[in-house]
Order: C-alpha cells, then structure tokens, then sequence
C-alpha cells in the first residue's frame, strides 16, 4: 500500500466542521475563522534524515529543505505564509550546534518571506532527525487557487525547469511565493499545485481533481541543466528526469488558453529570471498523453513511461 | 544539555513578525491574522513509539493521546481546538489496520469537540511510529489566559488528581476544553498551563513567566488513586508522585484570592464530576516551597523534593 492508498482509506477517518473549507487532498487545508475577506491555509509536511538528506547534508539545508517545503505548498495556493512551527524528533545524543544550523537554516528562509517561527516542539526519535514543520497563512478568498478548477482546454504552464533536482535543488530551492500570489492577482488561474513528486504523477493529481485528461509536448518540457547532466547511456533519458524525478518544488498552472499569451508577456516583466512553460493542455478525454513530434504515447500511472 | 536549554539556545534563531503576539514559550503560539475580537492559537505536538507508548500500545489510544496533548494546550489558553493536521513516521512495513486505529483514536476526540482532520501526511521513519499533530484554534482577545499573568498572592488551583498517569491516564486523558474556556469566561484567570511534566517542574515554568514564587500546601496536593496504588516501599511516596510524576494533563491556574471561594462554589455546579483544588499560592520572594504541616521545604529545581 503507498501513501495514496493509504490517504484514501484513512480520509473517511477525518471529520469535518463548519470553519473547515477544505480538508486533505490539496496542497493546504483551507478554514474559514472569519478573517473579513480572507481563508487561513494550513499546512505541515515532514523531512526524514536517510529518506529526505542525509547524515552527510549541512544542518542549514535541512532547515531550509523542510521549511520550503511546506512553504511550497502555501505558494501553489497563491497564499501568503504568517508562522511556522517546528516539531523536531532528535536521537538522544546531538550536537546542538547541529540544531542551531537547522533553526539558522528554517530562519534565513522564514526572514525572506517575512514568516515567523513562533515555536518548536523537540522530542526523541532516537535512530534518525525527523523534522515536521507546520505552517499557517493567510489568502484572498476570491483568489485561492485549488488543484479541481481546471477546465479541458486550459492551457498548462510551469515555471523554473524541471528533473534532476537530487543533485542539490531539492536542498536550496526557493519556493515560489511571489510567483502564486502574482499569477492569481493578475490571471485567472483555474487550478495550482506545486511539483514534488515529479511531473507525470503530479500533473496526475490536478487532472484527478478538475476532472479532465492532458496533453504534454515532448518537445516544450523545460528540461533542467541537472537533468541533462546526469542523465547516463541506459538510465532516464533527461526528458524522463523531468517528468519522473520529483523534488522539483516548481508551480505547475492551467488558466483559459486565449490568457496564455497575456501571461507569457507580463511574466517576462514581472520575472524576467525565471522561466514559465507552456507545457501542454488540460482535454476532455481522459488519460495523460505525451506528444513527441507525430507520435502521441499514453502515460502510465506510476510517473514512469512505457511507449505504447 | 536538556529540551529547555536547548528551546532557550533556539529562541533567538525564531523570527518573529507583526502577526505574531507570542512566539515560543507558552502552551500555544498565538497569532492576529484579523480575525474580529480573536486572536488564532496554533501548537504542535508529538508522540513517538518506545518514548509516549510502546509497540503494546493500542493504536487507538496512540491515536487519542496524540491530539489530546495538542487540544490540551489549546485548553490551556482558554481557547476552542478548529482543526488538527497529522504527520505520521511509519516503518516501510507498516499494518494499514494499525494506521485506521490511529485515525479512528483521533477522530472519535476530533467529533467530541467539533475539532476537524483536515489533512494527514505520511513519511517513512524506518524503526518506530513517528506522529506529530499540528492544531489551529481560536480564543477570545481578552480571554486569551498565558503563563505570565500571576501575581503573588494569587491563589493555585488544579482540576483532577495528580500522579500515577503512567498506569492509563497518560493514554486516554480527555484535554479540558470545556473546564477552560469556562474558567476564562467566569473568572479573572491571571494565568493558566496544563500540566505535561510534573506540577513540581510545571509550576516552575509559569513562577518564571509570572515572575513569582509560589508555596505549595502538601496535605492539600490531590493524588490520583494511581499514584497512591503504585506507591512502592523505597520507591517515590505518593505525594512525590503527585508532584512529578508528569503526563497528568490537567490545568494549572491562578487568580487573585479573593475570587477563591466563588471559583469553587460556581465549580461544583458547572462540573460536579470533575475536583478543583485550591493546592497554594504565588508569592513575593522566589523559589518553590512545599508547606507540610509545620515544616517548610524548598524544592529543587528537576521536580524531585530534597528535604532541607
């Protein structure tokens, strides 16, 4: 049983209630607690060392790694985070100077996007650090952005590139705050998640959610430097890495197609450092396809390709 | 170096912001997102397997002490519990039947107290249950009740009984929401906290915040049946028990003296099931004293009595 097997039996176990707009299932839960004109988003998502980094990896990026992430998770709603709290499992003999580089790691990043930290829990996971952050935020009720909006024909955009992001973005990534917020300020965006477990099972996710097929373009994947480097003779091709890999922490979008170039030109102004790719459509049939050139291959389930 | 001295290590890698009241330190972090009149409490918590409860343990009530402890906290700023998030470590070998019995333990509290699960995630931690609950909740602004409110002179009281939780309680407590959004709304609570570690090393914690010292009545001290039957010869004397057994989960307040005998008498008819004790008083000059009949002892500060 994965993970997913496993959230869709257990959410019938979670009950509801009336301050509760959304619960699992999206990238935040969303409650209404009576902010004039605003939801609260709310968040927490884990970093396991041996599963996430390593014993080897610089205490600072582990902080980083694991308040990014649910950082992320914020950005793919267009919402603003306030305050993250931190649960930290440590075995019993530590280094606090290893703790600090974590905390100075999480408070780097926390200052950037004026978030704050307003609590830690340390208890004893004895074998291994195990890090949950939990973050709450705060968005625009007319402009929260759900993964179930997306409409076939919508046009499917990403930003950043994608695949390879083991050999060290998925320690450094920053996530892309400013870019949800402006996208749902400026465009009518139908649907947003963020990119953690690769392309193929993700952009899967949102289709499951709006209820539509896709369509990707081979040839229009941005395809990262990282991923074409490590691709070897025999392993993942590096268009595989890009749509398998995972880690990417990128904004994967659908808005109505006559808003794709609108969006194109004014991204270029807003963000000129940072790509964002027209990647495909939302379609009504379902299934995920992937057009290379004349040949149209179905995807499986699994993130992974088998041409048909 | 121990979890206190190392929180006191990390306060300074916290940032804080304008949204954020109070940050580390107290039973919940509270937040003004602009809720009219309410501020928005937000705490983590966490048990892990072979620490909080064994692998004998009854995934049910793993699944019940996890939010219990978090709705506690919330119940100790007189606030009301909204909506919890899970983050559950499982071994990569893990029964689906066990993970249910978790969510059915939490949710079967949730439903008592109009708490929703709005979203879980799942990690692996390869040896042992991992399980983190994030809670959001909301209080009044002037009924908001921290740790720093008590003045000498104030009276000490606790719900409950103390000691001995280790043989069930610590396992199936019920968090005293009720008894503190009542307290908070009927009377002038200068301080309030539930009591996780022991009343001994509890009380230090809210004389601290307060700024206080405080005298404890032994023969008034009520110890739970429990710490009475597990009284061993040698071993600690029940009213130790009582003082530093921890995990009993029951709040500790204080409020101006003069209000000590309303407190009581509106008590018994609000919760004539549940005991509420008078056990001392804050005081001018610092440090913890334990008035036994005509002996005053001073108390040390790990939560164990030497006699002086």
């Amino acid at each position: 049983m994965n993970e997913f097997e496993l959230i869709d039996r257990l959410k019938p176990l979670m009950p509801g209630n009336a301050a509760t707009r959304l619960g699992a299932g999206d990238d935040c839960a969303v409650l209404d607690l009576g902010v004039p004109g605003r939801w609260i988003l709310y968040k927490c998502d884990a970093v396991v060392e041996g599963v996430h980094f390593t014993s080897e990896t610089q205490p600072e990026r582990v902080g980083h790694k694991a308040l990014a992430r649910a950082l992320s998770d914020v950005a793919a709603m267009a919402g603003r985070p306030i305050s993250a709290l931190v649960t930290l499992g440590l075995p019993r003999q530590f280094r606090p100077e290893w703790v600090e580089g974590i905390y100075q790691g999480m408070a780097s990043l926390a200052r950037r996007h004026n978030v704050s930290i307003s609590g830690g829990e340390t208890t004893t996971n004895p074998e291994r650090i195990f890090l949950s952050i939990a973050v709450v935020g705060t968005v625009e009720q007319n402009r929260c952005v759900l993964r179930s909006g997306g409409k076939p024909g919508d046009a499917l955009f990403v930003t950043g590139e994608l695949g390879g992001s083991l050999a060290g973005k998925h320690l450094d990534f920053e996530p892309r705050l400013a870019e949800g917020e402006w996208l749902a300020r400026h465009f009518p965006i139908h649907a947003m998640m963020d990119l953690s477990d690769g392309l193929a099972e993700d952009l899967r996710r949102l289709m499951e959610a709006s209820q539509c097929g896709a369509e990707l373009l081979a040839s229009s994947i941005p395809i990262s430097r990282a991923a074409r480097h490590r691709a070897l003779p025999g392993g993942k091709s590096p268009l595989d890495a890009a749509l398998t890999d995972g880690e990417d922490f990128e904004l994967l979008l659908a808005l109505p197609s006559n808003q794709a170039v609108a969006l194109q030109d004014a991204w270029k102004t807003a963000f000129p450092q940072l790509k964002l790719t027209c990647i495909g459509r939302l379609a009504d049939q379902p299934g995920l396809t992937l057009r290379k050139g004349r040949h149209v291959q179905e995807m499986t389930a699994h993130g992974y390709i088998h041409f048909t």
